[in-house]
């Protein structure tokens, strides 16, 4: 009885200690239709070389505002193999328990962990971790496949693996034409691969950003001050293990990074489409100029550059316009921006999104009265 | 021609730079039909003893997040008059325009500057400041009420005028008694006033918090962190100087200062239920406990402190609740806790809201499945 | 060959992810020739029921600025048992050699885990924690002072053990007659006890502020804008754990909680004058006038507030003093002035610190030429 | 006597709050015997089109921690000139008043502010503004040029003036040989030009960052949070005007904008030198790898990035190295690592310093034992 009441008392912390702190608004609205989740599709726990328990990566997407984790252990590295037991598919257990508590969908996955080529991949959705636990990596990725697994290609970038500069070997190109390569992470951890972007695009994978960590969050990324890990916007119809999965087969993807997002033009349209509200500003507007009003309605930092059809016209100021905040863009009225403002669209670029690796997203805002 | 071009040139930068900066939101919901006006009714320019010109007054306002703003020049104290032209009404006239381009409201207002007895008040709402200017305060406070004014103490705590405490002299009750006083500053620049809050809820006198400020708003308040000047609640039928002057005249307001709100018991409960939603969270919920999900819908910080009844049923953290974000609290179903959790309703309490100054505002929260 | 290439690569991730961050500055002089050791003596790893690994309790000790920490888990609760092996000394053993690459001394503990009374006790130094895993509680506290242990009571206002108020029962008069009982944690987590401040200095017990972290230091507090967890300030002959032992057994610590510093005036007043240079300001200084300049030299924000005194003379307004900024503070000569500024001090209050629960610290400042 | 005591009162609070906040340390060591001057030289008042009191750029020096600055009214352009009086000179003869209070070094200056060509120059170090106010854009050099002025272009990118990209015109080219060009901005409020960088690098002109600031700074730009306007790094030999006029005409300078430097690589190097400090870590070291202590000693933040070099020695991790942070960085020692390791130095490359528009300066880091 005694015991029974210390445990009780204890126990309370810890259970309280699951999702103790708020969880932050990370807010960006539908598109088209489609929840936009915030997934987190690559990390680790003491179950191989990270150094937390796997309930600890659910807080960590709780509080940043997440909705879809995937802890994704190496299969052929577990250095805390005396200290901790348990088999490959252990640490997604207890994760998914602590998910159910706190809302957050968890996806089943490893990582095998190979050297290059064909290095390190993510199988997703799979039914059991441990037979992936094979010698030749060949069979461990068509036992992945087997298993209906979604896999990708981590920070192909890397340069512990390639030093010089990232290559799409042979051993990728048998990978991706026999069905093993779905996706690849544009972005991992504190890098981001502008050829990856490119690779991608090409061939039509989807675009993946993660953060592959292993130790913490909080202390890597500064999410108190609005920053946030690399992450996997996903478009998918609700918010649950079947719908992440068809989202992430049908390459309805945005990786983010570092504040930037890399997407296809058409998906980064959309977004745009959502995220800023455009209204007249008829206060603020006179015979002299036209006023509009731009608010950001999501909790994605944006800046407004010119582009050479802005500077034209006359709007020529880069413009902040950080998450949850409003501002008035003005043109000057005069005989030639008249014609030079076609359908009264002032074209403007989104510094921070990116269509191709070298680009910046161009938008569309309409001008009326 | 060569110097219009120049002109041109520069006017489009000084023009821009009105409001060159972005609008943070500052949300709080709708309060029972009211909008909650965000105001600032007591500041300085260079046509006083401040430092900045007016219209940077409204771009402060205006990126803040504020609705309606007064610029309150001292009547008798005018330090840059060699270099400073115009009348009293000067510094308002250039402060509406610019409040007209930005969508903030502009009060015509004054500051009475007197030594004490009865020291200084501001005059809101006034139509010709030119008028207030005469030698003895009693003259000067039947004008302000001849034009119809919202009169209030200001600083009725600062220790420049009442060194060892704050008291309410025969002159204060003389111009309560005819109608020169009806509201008060519970909260001033970087102080605020328990004895004055007591005052006003004695006298049911408009509760009132003001920055009072003569340098820049951002230098002094780390508002890009969230942080935010003293300033006035109101609640109002609408964003429009009649409205405000109803509110005022009718004591809907609630001061906050340095992330505290002060005001009656019967506002603040209002503010509560259209600040925080409150539903149950299924998942988390289990035979043992039941969880409630509750949402911080405002741009408000709040932290929820248990009660000795909360604390009885087993709810015993204090639970960080910061602008825009969520919280699990779950209550542990035990024999007893059935029978103390009367209606379901455990109270907490918002350490950050004050229906008397040495009091926390105590709410319910409604468990249930 | 191939196993030992991949085991390299990601090994080497894994190692520099031990001290994978930047150490963050956290300043503060010597006082009268002691080091101030930044110190957390109450924290949870997976061992017992925290939820990450010890080499992460060292990082974030190495990342926060800390020097000392102690990991002291609970010797009667481990609900990982069934995943996690080792016995009591284990987490110890791993910590301590993460410490010694990052630096950071790390002093061996247990938390004594009993149902109130005693309650949750810590026995820090001691040689041999599974000596501690006995039935009776009596014996557990006998073994660990017959190991030389410095213990001291933790958190003994938290409501879940003592929900009305705290109390020292007779089994705390016990320990502490029978020398099991050396010091006493006035803060803890997200708590502070002004009552036990009150027991510490009349009983003389060894005043400290722990985090007793189960989840993530950067989650719970906003370490990159500043902030702190609860910990203890030693002053210390040197950076050692035989150092350590001797400061905290000679009471020579202050406890830190949410900015705010708790301790005796002696420490206090010599922890001001090592940490606040003041100067005089001749430029500033005129006739009318003396300025001294307040340099504070170390991270710790500060917050000086007028007292009676200071106010006669006119220095009037609350100064904030952050983290290695500086102020000017202007003295106006008036005769009377003069009179009044005896020995040329003026006294001011450091807000955040403290004597007594009730009070902050007085301080002096000299003002000269 | 009532007037003078009200007068006293109110008096009190302006010249308080002439540097009401503190001065936030902005810390950068001496290098090679020279102080590090942080210096504005571009900002504008209510004496022509800015929105401030000159005292304000003073108090917004002090507090942000710069050193000097320059007042430059615009000549030729007046908007407020109803209601604000004084000659060209009015506006420096305030600030230095309030410059010496403060202690910040406040130079003459103005701005010849004339259509493309030439567009837009800075003045400084002139002895009558007045002289400058002349029809003919060449007398106004002239005349600046017979004072001894120091004449630099402002913001040559600006696309107001130049739409499609920055011009060397004949004009220019006729004010550098005639003595009347010797700096020039590299970066200007919130745009920095490339092109501008290589102009000044092959005629060697003094490269300036400055904040062209209409509006308040600390809205502008996130101060309280670590961030700064754009500003000039002066290698001056004292605090003085005249070791700024030295420091400026010898070109001992660099420009910072958005937390990017940008220099010669002779003084970047030196700049390197005096703010990182290596130290050996024996601790972390063994006899598999070497460990090397970075500190940064100064207010600036860093990121630390490969080479090919340092990836080939298997230092492949771009380090984040904050203010007033250390960092451990380790290298393996291979065999082949101790051939490729000349001389125990390993190159990094510093992400944020420039020293041309499309490099990061690369510096050496010597490990030793």
């Amino acid at each position: 009885m005694k015991n029974n009441l210390i445990l009780l008392f204890i126990l309370f912390r810890l259970v309280s200690s699951a999702q103790e702190g708020p969880r932050q608004s990370f807010y960006i609205p539908d598109v088209e239709g489609y929840k936009v989740l915030k997934a987190d599709l690559h990390m680790h726990t003491v179950f191989s070389d990270g150094l937390v328990w796997p309930d600890f990566r659910v807080n960590e997407a709780w509080q940043e505002g997440l909705d879809v984790i995937a802890i994704t252990e190496h299969i052929e590295y577990r250095p805390n193999k005396a200290d901790v037991n348990g088999d490959h598919n252990r640490a997604y257990q207890i994760a998914r328990e602590a998910g159910h508590r706190a809302g957050i969908v968890v996806i089943p996955g490893s990582e095998i962990t190979r050297r290059m080529p064909p290095g390190h991949f993510n199988a997703l959705f799979i039914t059991d971790a441990n037979k992936l636990d094979v010698p030749d990596w060949k069979d461990a990725f068509r036992e992945a496949r087997r298993q209906g697994a979604f896999i990708f290609w981590n920070h192909p970038g890397w340069k512990a693996q390639q030093p010089d500069s990232a290559l799409w070997l042979p051993e990728h190109q048998m990978l991706y034409d026999s069905g093993c390569m779905h996706g690849i992470e544009v972005a991992n951890y504190n890098e981001w691969y502008p050829i990856v972007m490119r690779w991608a695009l090409e061939r039509n994978l989807t675009m993946l950003g993660n953060s592959d960590i292993h130790g913490g969050i909080y202390q890597q990324y500064a999410i108190h001050q609005g920053q946030h890990r690399p992450m996997s916007l996903l478009f998918a119809t609700d918010k649950s293990v079947e719908a992440v999965k068809e989202a992430l087969f049908a390459h309805r993807t945005v990786a983010m990074f570092n504040g930037h997002l890399y997407g296809t033009e058409e998906w980064l349209n959309k977004l745009f489409k959502a995220v800023v509200k455009i209204t007249p500003c008829p206060e603020a507007s006179d015979d002299g100029k036209i006023t509009m009003l731009l608010e950001n309605q999501s909790d994605l930092n944006l800046t407004l550059s010119p582009t050479s059809q802005s500077i034209a016209l006359g709007v020529i100021y880069p413009e902040s316009l950080p998450a949850r905040s409003m501002v008035q863009i003005s043109l000057r009225l005069k005989t030639d921006t008249m014609k030079a403002l076609k359908n009264h669209t002032v074209l403007m670029s989104v510094d921070e999104w990116h269509p191709r690796p070298e680009k910046s997203q161009i938008v569309p805002i309409l001008f009326c009265r």
